[in-house]
This record gives C-alpha cells, sequence and structure tokens, in this order.
C-alpha cells in the first residue's frame, strides 16, 4: 500500500508546522539584525563554567549520571531547587512536589497529558505564547483566550470564564509575559490564586523570565498565594543558564504530579541526569544569581536602546514598557500590517514576529514582538531606524 | 474547591505505576542480588570518555549547543547516524529522514502521538517490553497481543490479525527482545516488511540491544526490506553508551517523521544538544563499536554463566538461549507461580521480574525474566544458587 494513504491521529487536524518557523527560515541570512527570535544572547550562555562541571561531575559521578536515572528526577536537583523556590518565588514546596522535566515545555505538556480530554477548555491569555498554545491544541482542548491589558491578564474577564465554561486549566505567564512584555499584578496574581480554587481550575504557572528584571520590583509568584493546590508552577532555566541543556521543572500537588510522572515515564523515562546535575551544581554553588545579574545588566541596556529608540520610531502607535524579560510589544498606527511589512523589512536586513500569531483568533495584525537580547546595541541602533524608515514610509 | 475532586484525563483510565517499578523498591536493600533490572553494568559506563568529550564539546562549540537547537536534531549527529544506519542495520537512510530523540521511548511515544486514535488497533508481540506497552496504553489504543516462538513474533498469525483487525501499527524488538532474549528470524524479517506494506500497517521496530551480540550472526533490520517507508525504525545509545544521557533515534517515511517533529515541537522542543553532541562524538571518532567490543567480553561471561546455572537449577521447565542482549526468559514447572516465589527470593536475597508483567493480558505466572548485565560472575553464582535452593523447594 502506498505509504501516502496513511492517516495521521486526529489531534492533527488543523496542525501545520508554526508560522514563526517559516519565518525563521527567512532570516537565515548573513547580516540580518532579528528582532524575531527569544534566544539568550550567546555571551549569557557559561561555555567555559559548564565544561569544567560537566567534567568534574562527570569523574566524580560518572557511574550514576551516566545510568538510568529515576522519572522522579536527579534527587540533589530536587532538594537545591527547594530553597530557591523558596528565595525567588515565594512559596514552600517539598522535594517531592517538584518533578525535573525536560524544559519546561515538557511540563506544559504533562500537565495537559495528565488533565486534558479531547474537547476540555483551556484559558490563555490573548496574546500568548505560540508554542505552548500548539501543545494545548494537540491535545484537542478548546482555547477560551482572555484579553490582559498593562497587568496582566484580566480577572473580572477571567472570572465570568469560570463560572460559564468550566475551564479546565488556565494557562498563565505572569512575569514580562511572551509576547507582551507584561506583568500581572500583585492583585490580579492573589486574585487567581483564590478564583482557581474557587471554581476547581488548575492554573499553570509558567514563570521562565522571572529572574530577568531590570527595574522595578520583583512579586511573589501565583502559586505562593495557592492553598489548595491548584496552581502548578512550571520553571526553566532556559533563560538563565541554558535552553540546549533542556532542564526544567514542574511543581504541583502530588496526586497531580504523580500522575505527570507516570506520564513522563512513558515520554522519555527521565531527563538527563547529567543535565540536571549541572543545573543543581549551579544552585549548589550559588552561581546562578551572579550569572544573571550579569547577564541583566547587559539585557538592561538592550531593552533600554530599543525603548527609546521605539519612542522615536514612524508609524508605531504604542508599545509595552517591560521591566525585564526578552521582549517589547508594539503596535502599529491604523491600518498598518505587521505581517505584510515583514517582507519588506526582511529585505532589507532587519526581522520581527507579526503579532497576529500570537492571538488564538489571528487579527491584530497591525502588531508585533521585538527581542533585544539576541542583538548588540550596535544592531539594536541599525535594525530600529530600517524599521523607522520603512514604517514611516508606509504610514496610511 | 477541594483538590481532591480534580479529575484527570481518560487516558489514565486503568493506568497505575508500572508493576516493575513496585519491586524495584524491594530491592533496595544492601547486599541484595538483582537480576530484575536492565540496566547496563557500571563498568560498560564510559565515564572517563565522557568526561572529556563533554568538556571538550563545550570549550569547542559550547556556544552553540548551550543555545536552542532544532526539533529536527544536531545536525552533525545526523549526518554521523547514515553511514552508522547503512553499516550496523543495513539500511540507506537520509540525514532528514532521521529524528534524533530524547531516548527511544520517546520515538515510541511520537509515533503514537503521530498516528494513533482512541480505539486504534496496535500489535504487540507476547510477551514484551512494559514500557513501550503502557506508552501505547496512554493513547487509548486497543493492544492486540501475538504470540511469540523461539523465532520471534508468529508472522503466520500476524497476517491473519493484520487481515481481520485493521490495526495501525505493529510494535516489535526484533533482536535480542526483552523479555524472551530471542532474535526474529530472518525470514520473518522480511515477510513483516512484506506485510507492513501489504496491509498498510506502520511497523515500530525497537531495535536496542543489536549490538550486545556475543555470538551467532547479525541479521539485517525489518527496515532494511523496507521500500514503500512503513517501516519506522527506533535506535538507541542507552545500552551502549549511556541511558543517563537519553539519547536515541527515529527513521521514518518523511511524512510520517515531519509529524513526529511537529509532536516533538511541543513535547520538549528539542533534545539537550550536548548530549546529542557526546552521541556524535562517538560515531564520528569510531569509538563506538571498540567500547561495544569490550562491553560484549564481559556480558557474554555473565550470560554464559547464567546459562549453564539455569541448566541445572531445580523447578525451571525451560528457558530461552539468547545470542546476546541482557535478559534470559525462563519458566518454571506447571503449577509453580514466579509471583508468589518472588518475596520468597527477595527475603533471601535474590530478585527476578515475574513474566506475567510483560503480557498483555498477564497470567503466565510460572514465567519470569532474569537479567545478567548488572551482576558479577561470583553474584550471577550466589543468586542462582538462591533460586536452586527455593524453586526446588518448592517444586509441587
Amino acid at each position: 500500500m502506498d505509504i501516502q494513504h496513511l492517516q495521521f491521529a486526529d489531534r492533527f487536524d488543523g496542525i501545520s508546522g508554526s508560522a514563526i518557523r517559516e519565518i525563521f527560515k527567512l532570516l537565515a541570512v548573513p547580516g540580518m539584525i532579528s528582532f524575531a527570535g527569544g534566544n539568550p544572547a550567546a555571551s549569557a550562555l557559561p561555555d567555559k563554567a559548564c565544561a569544567e562541571i560537566a567534567r568534574e561531575l562527570l569523574l566524580d559521578k560518572g557511574k550514576t549520571l551516566l545510568q538510568y536515572g529515576a522519572t522522579e528526577g536527579y534527587a540533589p536537583l530536587r532538594e537545591s531547587l527547594v530553597p530557591y523556590l523558596k528565595d525567588r518565588f515565594s512559596f514552600d514546596c517539598a522535594p517531592d512536589e517538584i518533578l525535573p522535566v525536560t524544559g519546561s515545555t515538557q511540563a506544559m505538556d504533562l500537565l495537559c497529558k495528565a488533565l486534558i480530554n479531547p474537547g476540555d477548555k483551556v484559558v490563555i491569555e490573548n496574546p500568548t505564547f505560540l508554542g505552548n498554545m500548539q501543545c494545548i491544541k494537540l491535545y484537542q482542548a478548546q482555547l477560551v483566550p482572555v484579553d490582559s491589558d498593562e497587568d496582566g491578564i484580566r480577572v473580572d474577564e477571567l472570572e465570568e470564564v469560570f463560572k460559564k465554561e468550566h475551564p479546565k486549566m488556565l494557562y498563565v505567564i505572569p512575569t514580562f509575559q511572551n509576547p507582551t512584555g507584561r506583568t500581572l499584578s500583585l492583585e490580579r496574581r492573589k486574585k487567581i490564586a483564590a478564583l482557581a480554587s474557587r471554581y476547581g481550575v488548575v492554573v499553570a504557572e509558567d514563570d521562565p523570565y522571572r529572574d530577568l528584571r531590570y527595574e522595578g520590583s520583583e512579586l511573589p509568584s501565583i502559586k505562593s498565594f495557592d492553598h489548595e493546590g491548584w496552581v502548578a508552577f512550571m520553571g526553566s532555566f532556559s533563560k538563565v543558564i541554558s535552553p540546549g541543556l533542556r532542564v526544567g521543572f514542574l511543581c504541583a500537588n502530588k496526586t497531580l504530579l504523580r500522575k505527570c510522572t507516570i506520564g513522563k515515564q512513558s515520554s522519555d523515562v527521565h531527563t538527563a541526569n547529567l543535565n540536571q546535575a549541572i543545573v543543581d551544581t549551579y544552585l549548589r554553588r550559588d552561581l546562578l544569581m551572579p550569572h544573571v545579574r550579569e547577564i541583566c545588566q547587559s539585557y538592561a541596556n538592550q531593552m533600554n536602546t530599543m525603548l527609546g529608540l521605539l519612542a522615536k520610531c514612524g508609524g508605531v502607535a504604542r508599545y509595552t514598557r517591560p521591566q525585564g524579560g526578552l521582549f517589547i510589544f508594539a503596535e502599529l498606527e491604523k491600518g498598518m500590517d505587521a505581517v505584510k511589512l515583514l517582507q519588506t523589512c526582511v529585505d532589507s536586513g532587519v526581522a520581527y514576529v507579526p503579532g497576529t500569531y500570537f492571538y488564538a483568533a489571528g487579527g491584530h495584525e497591525n502588531t508585533f514582538r521585538l527581542n533585544f537580547s539576541m542583538s548588540t546595541l550596535e544592531q539594536i541602533q541599525r535594525g530600529m531606524e530600517k524599521l523607522n524608515q520603512i514604517f514611516t514610509a508606509n504610514k496610511q
């Protein structure tokens, strides 16, 4: 039988490759100034430190690290995450309420695996991170978008949706959100924890950018206001140590975490031990926060430079002013189309991601996302100048 | 709302933790001789080599390895797998027909994700590897077990099942099968490739033990007889380099592989780059096969010692005589129960896995699986002597 007759599973209906991936292909041109990605700067990746740590770990306990590990995770890492979570995210958590995962994307996948039946409703911020939207869609959930404003997702709307739609889960990025860069206010954090437990909705709190704060004060996590276990917290070391190592973690109520652990058993058995041990070493030796402070210094400069230039950029109606993270979200003047203008920009050597892809139902063609972490100050200058020229020339 | 009211997804109905995991908990006793696991020997794990390779890789291209990688995999590894597959598994495959994955368990998961709707039928060998049975069950497929004999899965029965049941997939471990240690004959390999394409069934060929051959001649993979792309080949470096690194790969028809790649995007984005690069280095520098030959020497001794003692072991009616791999499968005399006897064995300091867990519908309580890779010759002597005493004392 011709393999063309092969039928794929229904979960792939309506799923294509990500539009963003297609954009990234456009960018493989030498000299391109890309504000499109969301990667850490090369200078933020601690290659030399990791080289020595990896060697030391393998010489010291290589027989353990190269052997099968427990699905539940590398025990020293689970232990060193406890004070880290208390210190950085303001919540108490025992080692057996923590599951190290293969990047926090896997935390999302495992939560969906544990909870979602086809047709279940999952509330998301509008706009939100494309990757996890796709993850939720592959579990054939129905996305219920709720708008956000300067203070993050609108909790008044959220309560209405919880009441009427009985969703299974809320997916939210509370700090320096992707793509908007906005941070959920303290009041709303408390309110979301309360609503979750009032209406029995699991909150998937995704907080990978938190440590990248350049100004303002830290806020406690939503999970720190959770008394009954409805908030599942997903953390990541991709933005502060290395995305290539693929280490994140999930903190959740034990019963839920047990289902996720059984799910993980047949996803990838366990997260690679060496990778978990490298992160553990960063935590144990207090290497993480000094490294983060270094990164933040240059990212702050990059962000502020970009914000300064955005203020003078033709055609830009408004933009967010994040206190940290990797992204700024901007809106062109009425009638302008960031999707259509992208090709012109790419031809002239600068790129961004049109905002439309981050909205569950599309639209918002006048919006776009800018990343500043991967460009030097000089690239930001030149790139923003190009955008200024093109947007000015295309004003309606 | 009390978190106890949380409803989990239907895919977890009837799924509990693995019974084998419960057994492993019994084994955490100092001095226990365990024939229960399936891990490589500690001496087979190249800790010193990996320490130097990891350091060198991170110093040399750490900025690339620590950055996000492509979901499609680390390009050098995809390239170095091409000649490896040709040489070791006798099939031609282009780099873009290969997807590096986070252990070959993830290959199984992605194939199911791409292909399986609830209620679809998946044919498995009876008995077979518990982990992947659970993976298939989590996709709510219906398992259709087909018996095996000394030459592997019975292809006469298989054709009947393909005709009548229209399964979506066949899962098969052709070489030194887990748990039986049996190898699928050349004729049956050819026949399975032909049947797959005649009836339009995807074959998930899982071949992690192949390189661990201690006698006899190698056989080409089922995939080497596949002309239309119905065979998906899952490979692993867990048994020959390290399970803790979590690196395997999937080779499949491009359309199928594309779906698996989209599925992987939201499973874990990509497999950790450093881990892929370590395996790539093993292949590129021809370190793999010399290392494998070393391992095989000691495993062959261990297997032959165990086989010799099994021949004299009271209560044992028959057992398989593998030419490689990690496992021997044995049958007690009628009326004896390997499940019930396990506690007595563990109390006396020796453990195995009852065979019943490897059968889709249970039963076969007189069977058990023995692993020899993790025990020294002396431990095998002592452990088999204990089994001999207990089995002899419990003969009916």
